[in-house]
């Protein structure tokens, strides 16, 4: 993928953006915010006032927070005199933009019973009438910038609602199951192979065409290569002999601070991981069951994924490696859409290409979020939305199960702290030349 | 009240206890348990799954608690091979009885989505069904003193319920209402008396009549007096000069550990109390209001009433001096089942007796809780109702407004850490000699 | 004991009280004074300034902060225009006195290593230097009253100069020794006998004669008795039968708030127990060694004392029941001057009497630390000195082996938190009548 | 600077380092020994034994641990049959190197009083006799090799000697003196220019000549420029403008983590500054004087650096810039040697070039710090020296004003994390193209 003596451009497929004209965009619109409500169809209204930790919401939070964001960016600045549905939600549902104001603790999002779950639904939908009727009156590109920035928002909080409401059902002791799939043991995946990744100057990030967040820009040149990348995830077996072999009590594998966390936590598995017999069972989004060796290992923490690839005599690849390896691989895999809500074990690509790039399990980089070289945030209280989280997170990259199909693109970066593992986090494998 | 040589005998009415017959229990059943559904009618299912604070419950688990209590001590014990409602619910629903094996943890109860309200409400039908055909069958004292336990513990989770479900709307910034009562501005209550309590050897503790906690017992000579009790409880005006005079910023007037509680806890007024503008107002159960100075302060820690008393030259009574001066007074006063749920203003009894002795607001005394002399706790996993709790604690005497009608007696002894002020507690004072 | 109808008289010996007249009172001054700088003459400035916890003081603080007690209330009050020895030194070394202004973080008086012991040992010249000389000047009965109040505060934080060091070494992976004394086995100790109490009306506190604190006043009237208490403490050897029978482990022993104190801080033996092979080791304040079955155990919590006396099927003794008993026991036993630091082996006493009343350990009570009928702290800075602890502590009676000779009485109300370790306290049983 | 179309070479002058032969050595190791005695030659036994936080450690400590590090790389290494000084110093003085066993808690370095400082001033007497008469008999170019590591850790050390006793003393009401030292005000310092830097592909990392850390290792081609960076620090009377427009105030300027310290910590301005009446102070090691406007902001956190430099409209360098940049600039500036111990004002280079770029601050990078491509920590303990730290941490360069000459060089990779404040940084601005 080397490009002489000049860098060389990588971008994703400008043609996979929807096109930003109204009629498809007012369709899109409808399709992703009713995705947002279908999600939560089998869940109960306690189900969905649930916040089990600080870092997740309630699944009513998420659906409303998503239309207060469309209420804030796109019916008060386009709507004439716009009066709020109930203006004690813009201090309810804000989420973080200080700009906008003060705003309900993030820890205690659970405690909001009242408004209920009617008169969130009933919020969504006044929200959407009124976003639609603005749909078919303006064309501005701004405008339309905006009403897909709030989609995207959106699909992101449909990965979290989901995430969420599987932390949330696996602290219940009675472990309750959000659908009701059945799970036969996957084939063998094939054997861990390596692709190359020659040493030269890439262009990383995104590159003007389509959607991206303010994040993913300005596209700039990287130096990097001359080391391998795995071509699948690293699969619940493989893990089982990290652990075998005293993985979780080897300090020489870990970084000081994931040690602390080790031994702070009692850390000794992946997160839904419990061993009530002899046997590994797994919290799924279809209840427990044993855990599938074939599968990629999944709802683990950046340290565990560090630690995995020391103890494998590799390394997680660096956000750049990643990205100048995979950013001309085509956006396919399991996503949310496929209905699983499980990562997939690995089959070989016909092709002989990369498996499991997208969808499946976010894929932790060894690489700090940070802003690229020239980034600037957006003017206003938007500039919020990404830039000040560039501290102590990493870069993941790929998408999961749980990422809306479309969502995802070869510069996207996500970001978590280095202890989260609520995510569907696992791990590719680099090294380098002996 | 004195009596000499010999020590004086004060108890509480045995007159006011239920015949403990089969038929008349079984109304009293049905009655309590049903008060405990119709206090929870007005709810959502969102609502009772509210955890706000570790120490208050989700109404949802106080219904089902009481009802695990039912099962596991009358149900198990006297049904013949009982099949539980379901097997988990003895992992859910045990509060804190360690005989009985692992629970829950008390801080998670919020957690608990599943079961839901609809499968809580058949599993209190089905407690209910069978107890109820439990005390068709049988006559035995032991197993009418097991119900009559459980019914008095029934009716101390609805004022938990009462109190919980008051501490969670609080949290919401919305300020939910449990009801809708119009409040008219009280009549200046009476100025304060004081009540002189002569020096003797008193008894106190449960005499033997009707029903009372192990906690009350053994009934034996204490010698107090010497001192004044006021006639009733500090209202809220006077409360209001405390504060005008510094009360929360002067060190000198608290105990050492309650100055360290003002300090790390911000504290500046009692619980529910907030001032938006230049005028205090309250949230009580029928939504916020401006304060009334002729209302009895309410929602104050122990530190907090211990402060007013030094602040007004006085302190609180001790435990043996509340029960010695008030253990022939009629219980009577304002309880849960006025359906006000708030503390009224005092007004002169035409007899010139004491005002507000029970109901209204829990009084703080400066009696630590511990074991009466010669106190032991009864067999098996009921002996962890009160005794381990014996440590850290401040009795309160008399009933809140929110405890129910006859659940009160003199004897009775409530108990809290100075902390807590989420219970309806008040102050009442007293002062020795000059 | 019991007195019939009238209540009884006990009292400390007035004869035991020094003279307050100036010469004798100087030569007090002056022994008192230097048996502190004595306590530290074996150790190095480094250990003087040792910090190991925020309840314990550097040695350097304890001898500064009792020179600042005399500067503060004797000097400033009765020299003319007194300039003080360093004006920061008010700020430095005021332990908890509000009135008298802002101070050192408790926590933190590790930090000061300036002033260095040279000066404070030059501080502590200039104050003896000043004091002497108002003594041969000033007989006003209430100057005598400061200076004994001083040095009664000297000797407390004699004992406490003993037993934070003894903690401060305890933390030295190397268990420096304090002193060297070699260590004998001790005879097995007589069996353990019950001293009945009558029932009655005992009257317990201060009677005015010698002196006291002002929480040991007023004298007052209390109700005890129908009890036993044991006619020594309990040994190692008894309570290494309780921690074989599960003491640790078994949670229907302990106080709720103990049990969680068991769970949080892993306890499993007494305070400065070890375990390094098969035998029990105890640190001493003459270094390791094999803990003595015939000594009392010691450095325990009132929460282990509680458990301990469920598990004996007895209880502690309230304080009331405790100076009942022992109120006319000469103050005779093993304190700090018998230079042991370490509480001795029981033998009997010839004349039958109770053993180990007063010296070898603290006695835990069953009693919190409330304020006597009438109390009322002093006027002034001073009134700080014990009412405002008045929560949330135990009262223990009796003195320990790191007691001065002569600073204890049977009215003296020491008191600790429950979950106190590093004083030297033991266990007194008392029970019931079956 | 740019080399089209290979990569440019930016190396350390290999001239600088000390020619590794036995003599010189020998000599070398004297000096920089005996360098660590001097700094702490104006402190008492008490001084040298303070912590004032987990961060820092004691001097007597860091006397001490250098030592162990010689005794446990070279003697225990090179010595036969080697008998330690002293087997329990093993566990006292090890840091953080698990491969080498269990080891005194990092916090509580400041509770060893024994031993004392002689004892330790003799270990180090010990341990330098063993190494010099091993520097006499062997030349293995591994031993001095490890003889240097040794000497540039303790240097490293000595660097935390006198950061963490200025932490200490600025602890102490008194605020102590390490040193007398006259300030007077300096001299305006020139406008702030910039540098640019052009974009091309550099080389950065050690290049193998003189020694370096592991952390410095693989010398690598990275893609860096297009932008400026400033010819100096920033100075107080800059940053002061910065809190004058409410720096500290305004959320906005702030990463989210960076706002959290600041409103947990209650930051308000570097953190040696008080403000005591009208006019900002400073504490320095020559006690507390007021705020020169002309020297360099110092004792400040990353994310006061990233706030100011946003408020700058401005960002901070990275690390690669940063040695593109500076890679050739020669190393001289104010280091510890100048006996100053406080970062000085800039003044124009006679040549136009970068000022402060060595000495003075360590200049906080953009950068986290992270393994660079290809790195390999040192097999053994000695590989926990510096890997294991890679998270959560920033680059620093440049060295400072505690920092011993001839330590630092432009490839150094200083680490701390972004609320580190106690080390002696500062702020050097890089600016984007507009």
């Amino acid at each position: 993928m080397k490009q002489d003596p000049g860098p060389q451009s990588i971008s994703a497929d400008p043609g996979a953006r929807p096109a930003l004209r109204a009629e498809s965009l007012l369709e899109r619109y409808r399709e992703i915010r009713s995705m947002s409500d279908a999600l939560a169809s089998s869940l109960s209204d306690e189900d969905c006032n649930l916040q089990s930790m600080p870092d997740a919401s309630p699944v009513k939070w998420n659906l409303a927070h998503t239309s207060w964001f469309f209420e804030t960016f796109v019916l008060r600045a386009y709507e004439d005199q716009y009066e709020p549905f109930d203006p004690s939600f813009a201090y309810l549902f804000n989420s973080y933009y200080a700009a906008l104001g003060d705003r309900h603790a993030r820890d205690r999002r659970g405690i909001i019973s009242r408004p209920g779950m009617d008169r969130v639904r009933a919020y969504r939908f006044w929200v959407d009438e009124r976003v639609a009727g603005l749909l078919r009156r303006i064309d501005l590109p701004v405008f339309e910038q905006t009403i897909e920035l709030g989609l995207q928002h959106e699909q992101q909080h449909q990965e979290l609602l989901l995430t969420d409401i599987k932390h949330a059902f696996a602290c219940n002791p009675l472990r309750p199951t959000y659908q009701a799939i059945e799970h036969d043991p996957a084939a063998e995946p094939p054997e861990l192979g390596w692709l190359p990744l020659s040493p030269a100057v890439y262009e990383i990030g995104h590159n003007g065409a389509g959607f991206a967040y303010d994040n993913e820009s300005p596209r700039h040149r990287v130096y990097a290569g001359d080391c391998e990348l795995s071509d699948r995830l690293v699969t619940n077996g493989e893990y089982l002999r990290f652990m075998q072999d005293g993985g979780y009590e080897r300090q020489e594998l870990w970084l000081d601070d994931g040690w602390s966390f080790v031994q702070r936590d009692g850390l000794a598995a992946p997160l839904y991981w419990r061993r009530p017999g002899d046997r590994w069972v797994e919290f799924t989004m279809s209840g427990e069951r044993e855990v599938d060796p074939a599968e990629p290992v999944c709802h683990i923490s950046f340290f565990e994924a560090d630690a995995y690839a020391r103890w494998a005599h590799a390394r997680l690849p660096t956000e750049a490696e990643w990205e100048a390896a995979f950013g001309l691989v085509p956006v396919r895999g399991h996503f949310a859409s496929a209905g699983i809500l499980h990562p997939m074990a690995a089959s070989a690509d016909p092709d002989g290409g990369p498996m499991q790039v997208f969808g499946d399990c976010w894929e932790w980089t060894g690489s700090p979020y940070r802003p690229y070289p020239g980034y600037r945030p957006p003017a206003g209280a938007i500039g919020e939305y990404n830039g000040k989280f560039m501290n102590g997170k990493y870069v993941l990259k790929g998408g999961s199960c749980f990422t809306p199909e479309g969502h995802v693109r070869p510069t996207y970066r996500n970001f978590f702290t280095p202890e989260s593992r609520w995510q569907a986090a696992g791990i590719r494998l680099a090294r380098d030349p002996a």
